[in-house]
């Protein structure tokens, strides 16, 4: 574990109520919540509240998973430096593409109109951007089911906070290739995602056709912007997914699987097979 | 319950394993996401993928709390409208103060050096821009114990579809004056301010000194920072805090509760008296 993904405070913990409540004052382990500013090409692109550790990852998977690199290589990664102190700033990483990635704008000057836009623009964007995903072998449903117990049995940082998300990627056997965990569900998928761009030994590259992505809390439309920007099969969430990510699942043909707990889960993409057989 | 907040959709639903699985599709309520975005005197500052309902007081609160509007009044916020059709763009709202805020500039472009900065400076910037809270008679105990279960006893949205957040304002005897849920755990908490900051009949005004803020996950350094622009007194989470949420509630004078849920919680802040008489 990461030594400064954790700090101890001294909390007072409580227990019953009225007469019968008794306060203790014991150590507690927090999750450690730390700004990481994202540069690509020494332009800013975003100020992510994160868990630090695997920040390159998680720069690196920012910027792919938001369409940010286009089709530019990722020529290196690297936290910035003081240009005075050469002091090492910890809290900022720069990714370089050598000017080959489009010059970024500030992601909220994009909306240039008077007015805003809707989600099914949204999801118009989204798929002029990225293809729908390839047919490959459907994961078993039982792979997809199995999933969350495997990956929350080894959720470290978790178990000492109960304050981080995590995802992984898995393999169609149900094996879990990589796992990450922040105190933000985003951050941990970019650094999954980072983690398979900047090619590990033993990780799959991408685009990850045939590969599952996991997520410990629920899934919105960023997660499956994400899962589908690193072209995996199927996104598997514990909790609930909302309307708009459902949406664009079944754009990006990706299996979305939801509600992943104990005995059950729902499928919320594809559509299901009868509903359409009633039409 | 807003008619616009849920989505029905029909998914296909897997029971057991192996051989004794079986698969139903059936419908199911999924809760709706949709960009908003949110303009200061015509500029757009943020676009926020929030559970639409409400967003007139998801605009002022976002403002507030984010430290936009600094000491200018609202004088009216309303749905944009496109000048040629004259119709309503429901995921744009406008904050007026008659230019008296200061001009936004996109939130990005804050970060002006080559480096970044960390939760220290963020914590310094906070306390430059906010007084520590007023003392004002403590909450009891019991009280901050109770508020989960009155909140999530009535949280209808979550209910039907196990994917919202829950932000709500209490009293000092546990009743609670306003619940708001929406997909985004700070959309919920702009929400509850705006509507404080936008003066309903029966609600307290701003600041919200004596009364206390439930966030129904867990308590980042943005929960804190919106409690204490509202200027409440308590901040209680069902989840756990992150160390700078910790750090920046004891620097604002913020009682901050984590863990409720049972028969017991933690108190993160104020710093545990037996802790500081060990010292």
């Amino acid at each position: 574990m990461d030594r400064r993904a954790t700090e101890r405070v001294t909390v007072t913990r409580v227990i019953g109520r009225g007469a019968g409540r008794s306060t203790i004052a014991r150590p507690d382990d927090v999750i450690v919540e730390e700004p990481l500013s994202i540069q690509l090409d020494g332009t800013l692109v975003s100020t992510t509240m994160r868990t630090p550790g695997h920040d390159l990852e998680l720069a690196v998977g920012f910027c792919l998973t938001e369409g940010l690199l286009a089709d530019a290589p990722v020529l290196g990664v690297r936290y910035c430096s003081d240009e005075t102190t050469a002091a090492t700033d910890s809290n900022t990483v720069t990714v370089d593409t050598g000017a080959m990635a489009p010059v970024p704008s500030p992601r909220l000057g994009n909306v240039s109109s008077s007015c805003g836009w809707c989600g099914s623009e949204q999801l118009d964007e989204l798929s002029a951007r990225l293809d729908p995903l390839p047919a490959s072998a459907p994961i078993e449903l039982d792979v997809l089911g199995s999933i969350a117990d495997v990956v929350l049995d080894g959720q470290g940082l978790f178990a000492a906070t109960g304050a981080v998300h995590a995802a992984a990627l898995f393999d169609a056997t149900g094996a879990i290739r990589v796992t990450r965990e922040d105190v933000g569900r985003h951050n941990a998928v970019d650094k999954v995602i980072g983690a398979l761009a900047l090619g590990g030994a033993d990780l799959p590259g991408l685009p990850a056709t045939g590969y599952g992505l996991f997520v410990s809390g629920r899934a919105s439309i960023e997660m499956v912007q994400k899962a589908w920007a690193a072209g995996c099969s199927a996104l598997v969430a514990v909790s609930a997914p909302t309307s708009l990510a459902v949406d664009a699942a079944r754009r990006a043909d990706l299996v979305l699987a939801g509600f992943v707990r104990g005995d059950g889960f729902n499928v919320y993409a594809p559509e299901s097979p009868d509903a359409s057989q009633q039409r």
